[in-house]
């Protein structure tokens, strides 16, 4: 998908946060702007700004409620990078790796206060209530950490939370700035929903199938590392007898000559096409939830973007 | 002071911050709760209440708000105790001590967004202005200790962001929430801000001179930390000669058996009596600044509040 024809939306974003993540300390603000501006493909911006010019709305309503999405979105990789112990993120060191975990926490405090004094109004609830559940979501995943079995419904919540709702807080707001009947916020927010569903389940799907060098992490880890994801979770319901004990012994053994032998069973259990299938379900419901809006430009683009979630290769 | 003619504030706002607090993953919300009902004189909500009160409204329009400033007073402690790894607060193990970093970090995350999640739409701005400004009021903190000298306008700009904005958002916000008129919120504003100040220089001297089993801390333990405050700064300005290199040899030297000496030198130095002129200056400051208030029973209360607040032992 080519998204230079969205430059505009981007730089305006881009404007609105270095704006506000302009001040002193100079090290706090530094660290705050450290992982901001060092990539990302700041799609939830987007879609908030897509949302509201769906519904014939200028863009520049959701503009500044667009750069408090992506700083939530910012907020949340610098704390999680601390609890996850992970030391790049998006190709340079992370924020506590660079500047310290005391300055890393606060420069995600400060990036969260952030976006609740650039937000329109009529966005905070949404945004707050968002990010409580996102916070509540990676809780979840960090405790199916520590557990052997994790049912497909306790992490399908979880990825609701600590995924999905963001993005429906994009498509909600955009919608609601730009002035939609409440069928419109409701088709908007299911559409960004759906939308984070198949995101995040096309994640797990690249962590076992993709190109090693495309992915920029080892393919398969996640399967030594003891993640639970759909795929793991399926792959071990779907494995009988020896192949299962087999599977089961691999998962979160931390040997990586392993790896390639767990791949392996899971492309004979049929978790993958199982996964493809709820992504496809997903997508599904996202672009029917589209259907009753007016053809724009917009509308267009929110189906291209969606279209290339599902296809991405990394 | 007796508190307890307050108890249907602290109630009403104790009944808000439960209701908040109420969720899923069951962790999570019992580390948000954690400190939060582990004692604590919820003074901030209250100037919130009291302040709303003064200007003839009922409190009920300020619990909701009142209840936002709390929380993200307790978020701070979480997280700065994190940072600080200090293991103690309010008489039980702090937060990260109890559930783990990775809760602790989430706890204050959680607690974070809830504020925004029942602040009225009015104080948003305010609240989040606020706490922008404590995370960079904690990051000159950090800093400051890594410094040999810091200058007194450095400092109170430091306790300022760090202590003193966070009650003069409840003022303000409580004077916005009565529909007062310009000139009532800036007065309110002020008196909370002023507030503020004496409150954390009166923390500073009780860090040296008080008792220590109602301070509940070692005292003077702040000059062997190297920790810098207003006493610290003014003794090593006003000390001469020998006794000037042997206070700066102590500060932050870690010997405990150092720390007599060090308060000894203190109080030769005038450092004490310059910090309580200067919290009488700021606390003149407060009161002056309610001058043109109605009488009420709320504004009796909050200058009440103020006179407890320079004279408390603990």
């Amino acid at each position: 998908m080519d998204f230079s024809r969205f430059d505009n939306h981007f730089g305006e974003v881009d404007l609105e946060i270095e704006r506000l993540l302009s001040g002193e300390p100079e090290k706090l603000y530094k660290a705050a702007r450290h992982i901001t501006f060092a990539g990302g493909k700041k799609i939830r911006p987007l879609l908030c700004m897509l949302s509201c010019e769906a519904l014939n709305c200028d863009k520049k309503d959701a503009v500044k409620t667009g750069a408090a999405i992506e700083m939530i979105h910012t907020f949340t990789l610098v704390h999680d990078d601390i609890m996850d112990r992970d030391s790049l993120r998006r190709g340079v060191p992370s924020v506590h790796e660079e500047f310290g975990e005391t300055t890393a926490i606060l420069a995600g405090d400060l990036l969260f206060s952030k976006v609740f004094e650039v937000s329109d109004t009529r966005a905070v609830g949404i945004l707050a209530h968002a990010a409580a559940e996102i916070c509540e979501g990676q809780e979840m995943d960090m405790e199916f950490e520590e557990r052997d079995d994790v049912p497909e419904s306790e992490y399908l919540l979880m990825i609701r939370k600590k995924t999905a709702v963001l993005l429906e807080a994009a498509t909600k707001a955009g919608a609601i700035l730009g002035n939609g009947s409440e069928g419109q916020v409701s088709s908007l927010a299911k559409f960004g929903l759906s939308l984070g569903m198949a995101f995040q389940i096309h994640d797990d799907i690249l962590g076992v199938t993709a190109d090693e060098e495309k992915l920029g992490k080892p393919v398969g880890s996640d399967i030594v590392e003891g993640k639970k994801n759909l795929i793991m979770i399926k792959a071990k319901e779907l494995l009988q007898g020896d192949e299962r004990d087999e599977f089961t012994r691999i998962l979160g053994n931390g040997k990586e000559s392993d790896i390639e032998r767990g791949i392996e069973l899971i492309k004979n259990s049929g978790a993958l096409e199982y996964c493809m299938e709820k992504e496809k379900d997903f997508m599904d419901d996202a672009t029917n939830s589209l259907k009753d809006l007016p053809d724009t430009e917009a509308k267009k683009s929110l189906l291209e973007l969606a279209n290339f979630v599902i296809r991405r290769d990394s």
